[in-house]
């Protein structure tokens, strides 16, 4: 029943792809700057597939339609999928080929394959073309295959873009413009090109609203020796943020024009393009220019963060440790039915009271018992669960504040919880803390240091599929590179952990069908000590709140771990004692009780 | 006074340059295999430079002469090239120009660079290449500039070669061949030539005596759907090779003609070359060929060792073990006056004493107090130290036995050793035993467990500059690849940790001027357990021989550490016992006793 729009849509779809003899059409889950969260306008892949999940890709040919996703939403997909005639392939299972192979062994050769060249990164595109290049496929972009079924199209977004100003912002837009140029210069390119959404807002100190928790607005920006061009929807702008960018030196373009002015630049230019983070169709209007392929400058820049910004994010991790507090108090205090639903509304509303408070920075995960198994379960209206018995209760949730990012796991008991439910939440704990202690040489990427946090849970035959860290904006994605804590992630030239960097790190462990344990806090990468043996890094833990220590077998625990979770406890309640009054307090010093 | 031949040799070398309107040579440590180990006709970078490192590469121009090589050989070159005119470039250490970022920042233009194609891999032309691609440098091959200067240059080895054979040998050359016939035929690759002698010798199951230390002679092998040729001086196979070889459908080619051969297989074919271990100069034999450049399945085929392999090198550890419990009982009890040279030749000459030692593994190092700072200190007739006084013996040395390779290291107490000694040691204990212990999921690669080792030293900011772990040969070489447990190399398609594995196990800690400590077992890895997360290995620990008690404070121990140092050490006199008598048995019983 719910599934009959998806099989309509799927038949006009297929009458498109017959109109235009397009033997197969793929659907990324993507926008034209390849953002993570997607405005409604994008969400094709979604409206197609009836698959909600975030990461995706549907393949559609005339008899066949498969949607390809990873571990994390295979459960999801399988409900999502249900009747819908898709069929879902479980990428990384054994067996299961990459889309690009299964095209080229299912379609005849020289076929013509819609793929939309503003919904795949340059590198991207060059996966799919260089996989089936024994089939000389023709990539068909431009076929506007939606236009005429998807009627009722969401309009791209149009939120406000203001300032973001000090003392929160910490450097001038100046500032950054003049790294990137310099880094452009030292690379030998004349001009620039950013379409990544958070890097452009952050050159720009803009924030906006286009983006679901991210900050962040529907634009490019091409920069110059000289000059620099935002390529926006200028009704979006605040009032003053013209002016400012013009004292910037960076004029406002529509949006629109961006296609003619990079056409109408000289051929004997140099572009700077991070083919991870620029869609193809960019490159390919760039085409008569020589292209540097390189990360965005900006990427490097904003993700170490200078030491006035880890000023404010101290400060924002209090308010969020406060609000914490408050929320947990009246959780643990709440009398009648609690459902999923209930903890997202009361941990935002705490938030919400919490002086620069600007929104959530992803949607909080609230998961019961086997729900809190699903990584990345989301309740809804439709499907959530009430909280009562006994079991344990896992809260993935944060804020964007003025003055940062926040990113928080913790998993407290309800009821009554089991010895293996405590040892699991102790093993999570221990790899969690040992990645705290860590002490590590600068430039080590991220990718070798996983095995710190995995230890404890290898040791006992448990492991668990997602990576360890990922970075952290400031104020700005909740999700940013380059780093990333993953041992299954590719190492490459700008993977190192670097001073200055924030980072989650969360270890989990999820017990299909019965609970989940994630446990999350976010380091700053700082100075150790400068030896002879080189200059070391250790982590800084930003993150406020107590971790349950009515789930620890403290039994299990070394001494070295027993007084880093005490010293924590120790720290969060005398930083957010000021900030918390009445039941918050009482609950705060009655669970940062040392062990 | 030394020095006087060296610079001789650098004019006469010039004198040919100029000849050959030459701008630039460049003098790889290497042979036309890509040895490790380098017969002493291929040693021509050493007789030009007079450096004696095993790493290094010589840059002479016509004003000027550079020897990059890295951390490890620092110290002995700056020695080595003192007063040479040669220019020490440390490689590595920042500002030090890369040798192909030398070359196009001081040569002209399209200058004409000597570069021998039978002294580089395929890969490594092709970084050569591409590095100095802006110069369109002239690159020269078969410039033969030593011919007329190196009167005295070595003839080729030629040691005799014998079978390998059961029950030693596990696998048959038959099952070997088909093995890599249904690997090239998975690929699409018609033919194979392997270079490697590694390789050659173990899928053919012989051994030969042309590289010292290594049991491997100088050959090609070249396979093909149904028949094999071995490109060999005839003349060093022992009576009866030619036969099974024979049998085996391998027949005997002389060792120049594989020019010939190569040259006239047909254009049609395919042609498999491992481009890290094949020279240029193979390549462009074979370059009228379809080129598929893939590893040679025979370095994966022969990493992993058989369960009956593995029978085989516990027996031969015991072995070793043994005779390593007569030197040590000899060395404690020695009387008199002792130098580093005496260490290898007791050394040595205990393993001969045992039953089916063949020779040495690789250099013995013995090095007391601060040349143990020195990882690849070799002692010399004209350079050694006495041991005597206070301080710290460090042996690592390993043998050649018809069941397995063994390479061990062990730091001993000479007289009375410090507290901060005692501490180095610890630390560096903690670490070795940390990989011993460590679980750890199938398919991850060894660069990303390295952290284990590393983690109790980076904890007092110290670190070592080599890495943790290499593969280990069965009657093979010392090392061998694909695996290596380092964090600093790259992650390749074939880096995984795979069951079967034997790597070495040994982090240390080296304090120049003052001692070094590093503490080596060989490991295999193994199944420990498969379950709903997955195939997990662990490793067992494959040498036997006491960790030397004296230098431990077991107050720096954890409880885990303590139990399994006690274990091993129950482990070890277990399976030595019966292997020794007298002086040596009780110095083992007293070696091993609990702490």
């Amino acid at each position: 029943m719910a599934h009959l729009p998806i099989a309509a849509r799927l038949h006009a779809l297929r009458e498109q792809m017959s109109f235009q003899s397009l033997q197969a059409s793929i659907w990324p889950s993507a926008d034209p700057h390849l953002s993570e969260y997607l405005p409604p306008r994008w969400q094709s892949r979604e409206w197609l597939s009836g698959f909600a999940g975030s990461a995706g890709l549907l393949v559609v040919t005339q008899d066949w339609a498969g949607l390809w996703t990873d571990s994390r939403y295979w459960e999801q997909a399988a409900k999502d999928l249900a009747g819908s005639g898709i069929e879902l392939m479980r990428a990384g299972e054994a067996g299961v080929p990459e889309p690009s192979a299964w095209l080229s062994a299912h379609l005849p050769a020289k076929s013509r394959v819609a793929l939309d060249s503003r919904s795949v990164s340059m590198q991207g595109l060059a996966v799919w073309q260089e996989a089936a290049q024994d089939q000389a496929f023709e990539w068909v972009s431009g076929a506007d295959l939606l236009g005429p079924i998807w009627t009722e199209r969401p309009a791209a977004p149009c939120g406000k873009v203001v300032e973001h100003k000090p003392p929160h912002a910490c450097r001038t837009r100046q500032e950054n413009l003049e790294r990137t140029r310099q880094s452009m210069q030292e690379q030998g390119a004349h001009w620039h090109l950013i379409s990544a959404l958070d890097d452009i807002a952050w050159t720009l100190n803009l924030r906006g609203e286009d983006v679901s928790y991210n900050p962040v607005f529907l634009s490019y920006l091409l920069i110059g020796p000289d000059q620099a061009h935002l390529f926006v929807d200028s009704g979006k702008l605040a009032a003053g943020v013209h002016d400012v960018l013009a004292q910037a030196g960076v004029a406002v373009q529509d949006y629109e024009s961006l296609p003619s002015f990079l056409q109408a630049l000289p051929a004997s230019l140099t572009l700077l393009l991070d083919p991870a983070r620029t869609t193809a169709w960019a490159a390919q209007l760039a085409a008569h220019l020589t292209i540097l392929e390189q990360i965005n400058p900006a990427q490097l820049f904003k993700s170490c963060k200078t030491e006035a910004e880890l000023q404010h994010v101290r400060q924002a991790m209090e308010k969020d440790g406060a609000a914490l507090c408050e929320f947990f108090a009246w959780l643990e205090t709440h009398d009648g039915e609690l459902t999923e639903l209930d903890v997202d509304v009361q941990i935002t509303a705490a938030r919400a009271r919490q002086a620069e408070f600007v929104s959530p920075s992803f949607g909080t995960i609230a998961a019961y018992q086997a729900n809190g198994a699903m990584p990345h379960y989301h309740a809804t209206e439709q499907s959530h669960a009430r909280i009562e018995g006994d079991g344990l209760l896992l809260i993935d949730s944060g804020g964007q504040y003025l003055g940062g990012t926040t990113d928080i796991t913790r998993v407290v008991p309800i009821g009554t919880v089991s010895a293996e439910q405590i040892r699991d939440f102790t093993l999570v704990l221990k790899g969690m803390i040992s990645l705290s202690r860590l002490v590590f040489p600068q430039g080590i990427a991220g990718q070798q240091i996983d095995a710190l946090a995995r230890q404890p849970l290898w040791e006992q035959g448990l492991d668990f599929g997602h990576g360890t860290g990922h970075g952290v904006g400031y104020f700005m994605n909740v999700h940013e590179g380059p780093q990333s804590i993953s041992w299954r992630g590719r190492i490459g030239p700008h993977s190192a952990m670097r001073a200055g960097m924030i980072t989650s790190n969360e270890p989990g462990l999820y017990r299909p069908g019965q609970w989940g344990i994630r446990i999350e806090n976010l380091v700053a990468a700082v100075p150790a000590m400068q030896t002879e043996y080189g200059q070391f890094l250790r982590f800084e833990t930003l993150t406020l709140c107590p971790i349950d220590t009515r789930c620890i077998d403290a039994s299990l625990l070394s001494q070295e771990e027993r007084v880093w979770l005490n010293e924590y406890h120790a720290q969060v309640r005398d930083r957010l004692l000021p900030r918390v009054q009445g039941a918050a307090r009482n609950w705060l010093e009655q669970r940062t009780q040392a062990i």
